[in-house]
Parts: C-alpha cells; sequence; structure tokens
C-alpha cells in the first residue's frame, strides 16, 4: 500500500530521523507539533532532499474535543487571548511555587515570547496540514481522534493515504467510518498520549473491529516486539520512544542521558504536560502534580499554556529534576545509541530469528 | 519439563477448571489463596481423582513484605490479633459508612466468623505448601516476591518444579537465584496482583534477564496473544482472567455477567483489595476508595483484614456496585460462555493460524 521495505514506522520530531528510517526501508513520520507552519515547511523541504524519493509521513494533531473548541475562534491569536482567561489564578500560583521551590530562574528579560498554543486545536493543526499536503507525502497521522471528514478527503484527493491512533476499538471504528485507511492501535505502554488498554490486549480488539489494516504501537521496540505486534494480527508497527536515543536526534543531551538509564518503571501516564493523559518521564514535575498540594491539571489545550513558560525556564536552568518529557515503557531497553539504520536493519533481523525460534517450538 | 501438550498454564481458584484445563492437554494450577490447610487437602484430593494423572500445580503467595513480618509470630490466630491493633479507628469508619452509604445490610447475628487473614502471610501460606506437596502436583507456584529458599529446596527434593511471578527483570534475577525453575512473566494488564510494566516490554527484558524458562503473562486470552507472547521470548503462557467465566468456573452469577458485558477500560489497578496494587474489575468500591475522601489503603494484610467483613456483607447483599474481584484487562474481550477444554483448544486452533498468518507475511 504504502511501498516500503519493512512495516516499521517511526514517528519522531526530528527531520533527521524521519529522513533516515525512511532511507533505510521504513516509513519516518514526522510529528509536526512543536513546528509553525513555517517552521514545518522548512522541515519538510530538508527531508524531501534527503529521503531518496522513499515515502515518508507527517503527523499531526487534530483532537476530537479540547476547550474553547466551541468558541468558533478561527484565529490561533484570538484563541490564545480568549483562553488565556481561562487559567486560574490558583494554577498560576502552584506553578510559580513549584519553579521557585527549585530555584529555576525566570527567563531573561526581553526574551522571545514562547508558543503557547501548539497544533492541538484545530485552527493550529489545520494550517499544518495545508503545508504537509503541499509536499509529496506519503501518509497523514492524526492523534486524539478522528481526523475531520473533510481533512481525510484532502488528502484522499492528493493520494495521501490517512493513518489515525486508536487506543480503544470503539475509537478504530469511528475513524474507519470517517474514512482512514490505517489505524494505529497503540497500547497504554506508549509515550506521549496514550489510553489505558495495553497493547497486548488492545490489538486483536481492533484488528476484529475494523477491516482496514492495523499497526501495533506501545511497547515496540525489537524485532521480538515487532513479531508479537504482528503475531496480534497487525499488518506492522508504529514506534516512537526508541528513536529519542539514535545517532540522528536532536534530543537534548541531559535527556538522553537520563533515557539510557531509565527502567520501564520510571515512566507515569499524567495529564501535566497537555491536559490529556500522556506517558511521560516521571520525576519532580509530574510528582508534584500528582501530590496532595497539586490543584489539578486543566483541560487541553489550557495546561500547555499554562505550563509553556516554565517549561522553557526549566530547560535554561540546571533542574534537570523538573524536565520531564514523553517516553513510553520501552524507554527501559534503551541503554545504547545507535545510527537509526542500525535500528531499523537490526530490528528486521531479530524479527526474522523470533520468526524462526517460533516455527522451531510450534514444530516441536 | 513438565510432560504438557501446550504450554498453557491456567490459574484459577476452581478446582473444575484446573483438572478440565490439565486433562484438555495444559496445566491448571489452583490458587490456594482462599483455602484453610484442611479445605485445601479436600480439593487437591478431588483434583487428584478428576485430573486422569496428568500433571496439575498449586499457587500460594508468600509475599516478601507485609506488614507484620518482623512480629515472629508463628500462630496465624496471634498474628490476628496482634494486627488487628494496627488497623486505625478512622479506616473502620470509612469502610461502615461506604456500606451505610449503599444501604449493605449486617451480617446475621450469630453468622460464623470470616477469615480475615489469608495465605498471604508466611505464617498462613506455609501450611498450605505443605498440604500441596503432600499430593503428586507437577508445579509450586508463588506470587508477590521470591519463594523462601526451603521451600524451593523441599519442593525440589519432591521433585516439584518452582515457578514465580515476576513484574520487573530484577525480580526475575532474585528468583532464579533462590532457584526458581520457571518464571512467569507478568505484565500490568494481567488480574489481581501485578507491577506496572507491560506485558509487551516486560517479557523480553525478564528473557534477557535469566537463564530459566520464561511463560509470558498478562492480556494472554487468545491464540494470536499465545503467539505473541512466544513471540516476545516465553516458552508458554499463564493464563488466569479468561477462565472466571468458563462453563466450569464456580464464579458468581452476578461476577459472571459484569465480565461478558465489560470493556477492556473496566478495570483498574487499585491497593483496595489487599493493600498491594492488583488489578480489579472498576466499579464504586475502588473509586471510593480513590475519592477524596478515602483515608488510603492499608499495608498487606490489614487491607484485607479490614475490609473482610465488609466483602461478605456485600456479597451477601444487592449492592452489586461494591462488589469488585480480580480482573484482568483481557475481559473485555471476554463475551460468551465454553467449556474449558474448547477454551484450550480454540486457543492452539488460532495460535497455528496466527502462525499461517505470519508466515506469509513474513514471506512477502
Amino acid at each position: 500500500m504504502l511501498g516500503i521495505e519493512f512495516p516499521i514506522f517511526a514517528f519522531s520530531h526530528c527531520r533527521d530521523v524521519v529522513a533516515a528510517v525512511s532511507r533505510a526501508g521504513g516509513m519516518g513520520v514526522l510529528g509536526a507539533l512543536y513546528f509553525t507552519p513555517e517552521e514545518l515547511e522548512t522541515e519538510l523541504k530538508w527531508i524531501d532532499d534527503h529521503v531518496d524519493g522513499r515515502p515518508y509521513g507527517v503527523d499531526v494533531v487534530m483532537p476530537a474535543s479540547y476547550a474553547g473548541a466551541d468558541l468558533g475562534v478561527d484565529s490561533p491569536e484570538d484563541l490564545v487571548g480568549r483562553l488565556a482567561g481561562m487559567i486560574p489564578e490558583g494554577h498560576r500560583r502552584f506553578v510559580d511555587d513549584l519553579l521557585a521551590a527549585h530555584d529555576v530562574p525566570p527567563l531573561a528579560e526581553g526574551s522571545e515570547a514562547g508558543r503557547v498554543l501548539l497544533g492541538w486545536t484545530d485552527a493550529t493543526a489545520r494550517p499544518q496540514v495545508e503545508v504537509a499536503l503541499r509536499h509529496p507525502i506519503a501518509l497523514l497521522a492524526n492523534a486524539l481522534g478522528p481526523p475531520p471528514a473533510d481533512i481525510v478527503e484532502l488528502a484522499h484527493a492528493r493520494g495521501v493515504r490517512v493513518a489515525a491512533l486508536a487506543s480503544t476499538p470503539r475509537h478504530a471504528v469511528k475513524q474507519v467510518e470517517v474514512g482512514v485507511d490505517i489505524v494505529v492501535a497503540q497500547g497504554t505502554e506508549a509515550g506521549g498520549h496514550t489510553g489505558e488498554i495495553s497493547t497486548m490486549v488492545l490489538v486483536p480488539q481492533v484488528v476484529d473491529a475494523v477491516d482496514v489494516p492495523v499497526l501495533a504501537a506501545g511497547g515496540i521496540g525489537d524485532g521480538r516486539q515487532m513479531a508479537a505486534g504482528m503475531a496480534l494480527g497487525a499488518e506492522g508497527v508504529w514506534t516512537g520512544s526508541i528513536w529519542l536515543t539514535v545517532e540522528e536526534a536532536d534530543t537534548p543531551e541531559s535527556a538522553r542521558r537520563r533515557i539510557l538509564s531509565a527502567t520501564s518503571r520510571d515512566t507515569v501516564r499524567s495529564r501535566s504536560w497537555t491536559g490529556k493523559p500522556a506517558r511521560l518521564l516521571r520525576n519532580e514535575w509530574t510528582d508534584a502534580w500528582e501530590s496532595a498540594e497539586s490543584p489539578g491539571t486543566l483541560p487541553m489545550p489550557l495546561q500547555f499554556m499554562l505550563i509553556s513558560d516554565a517549561l522553557r525556564r526549566i530547560g535554561r536552568s540546571d533542574a534537570s529534576e523538573l524536565a520531564t518529557f514523553p517516553a513510553g515503557q520501552i524507554i527501559g531497553t534503551m541503554n545504547q545509541v545507535k545510527s537509526a539504520r542500525d535500528v531499523v536493519f537490526g530490528m528486521v533481523e531479530q524479527y526474522v530469528e523470533a520468526m524462526d525460534r517460533l516455527e522451531r517450538l510450534t514444530r516441536d
């Protein structure tokens, strides 16, 4: 369907990883979330120039529900203004106190304003889709709900397949109803936004619920897990966290070190990043939001608006104990740095070994 | 190693299920927890008479840590007395208020005293082991920590293999160090006492950490999941929840109905049953213990001592909204009643189909 050699999909916010995986015979998928439309244009142009004509994809986030969705505001700037007024003072104070307790300095005076509204609303994600569809992408993926029907039509009109992430069989059915071509059944062990049901339980349920190809996601990091995902009925696998530590990744050095030394128990499903449950590295930030003092998290996109400056301040400080980021349970097995190409080839080799072992076991 | 036809291990508290699975070519394992040594003797005698000489096992719970472990009290009766004094009055009041709010009647006057200390301590589990080893069991399994070294020796002296459940690779290594022959790598999606790491992520980590056979547990309910578990490196699978709804199971009718209609999101990992995290059917009981009014749970075995009478009262009342029980996420796919034999054979058939499909996918 997509002209790839190995059914390995690699989600990454880093263009170098996306291009390297696609060149190796998998399918790199660029997470567009952090980019303005102009930045996204630059990234995709770079990928076009470095992917040797191999297929790649783009992932956007158009949540089916979020605070402000009913305001009818089309301009991101106006939306920010309206939403900012919905953030309670007590929440701002909680964040300020937390940063003060960890001696996190304020941003330098005159420092550029951060982006407080990422591509988590229709108003911010739609321009990203428009940019993406101007490039020769093979796949448009969407998270947090079925994509709007007109976006699916637009993609199909350009010959682009549409994938959507699902964390329950019910969501998968809804997505296929709006025309999605590929369902990514993502288990709770995955990094980033994620549901409650594990990959082992979820994938067969989704395979049975829909009649389109399914990819297994969540906890997939090596060839045995790839074989397992496909044994569950998937046609391929969708991976994310494992690309955070490859040579090509632009992951900050401190985060890379944390991932390489983490165990699989060092993640937590938390609303403290975006307001919707996402699996993050467990640390003093995630703990603080679960503590007795926590005011509770705000709905998407208010939570990220609330913490956006705090995240920038933490990133520029020595308070690495507060620096969380999306990470799946698979980080427990990631303990060396390899090239993206070696990860792809190693996974395929291990998949073949796992298949050989399974065949021997079954014959006996 | 164990003389079974299919590497399917079936944990059940019901002797009929244990015998039926073993007769079908798998390995039934009786959970001894709820039985006094005398009751266990009766159950095992019955199994001996109904298992047609096929191998079966017994599962006990000897937690590595629990409240009162340091009291040096050998008699269960004395232990109950000492532990009862450690339950705060506020906790008793919370339980009383919860039951009153749901109109749960008190126990009839003169009703027999319930057992407040299940086999969750050395003092209560050890007599169960002694009974079990008087029967021709093939396997002794232990949960919640490495079994005491003398118990492992005793089992080995009788030619009985020892299995232990592990929820992290570190636990698995400790278990093999005390002589365990088989590690059951159990993911968070499993019913009952369970860790945080998913089956997909955990099994390969345990396989890489130890040099004994590993069984995959957690979320295993059909032949695709069996194939997936074995693709992850396991030699077989350990199952539990799927036996709650088979024809032979003595599951109360109301619980059976709840399981058949539940989705995979209707479970929760909660300390409200035993004081250690266990995956239970999510309902008003589990919600109450997570509410703002909750006094928090007590450590094992105090929590069960606290709630033991409450559970009996709920079981005899119409307040089924409070009747929780251990259940894994796989309950979302259990929607019809079959015989244990049909479940075993169906699983094997589906495993073979999954293997055939995988081989086709790999060739293409």
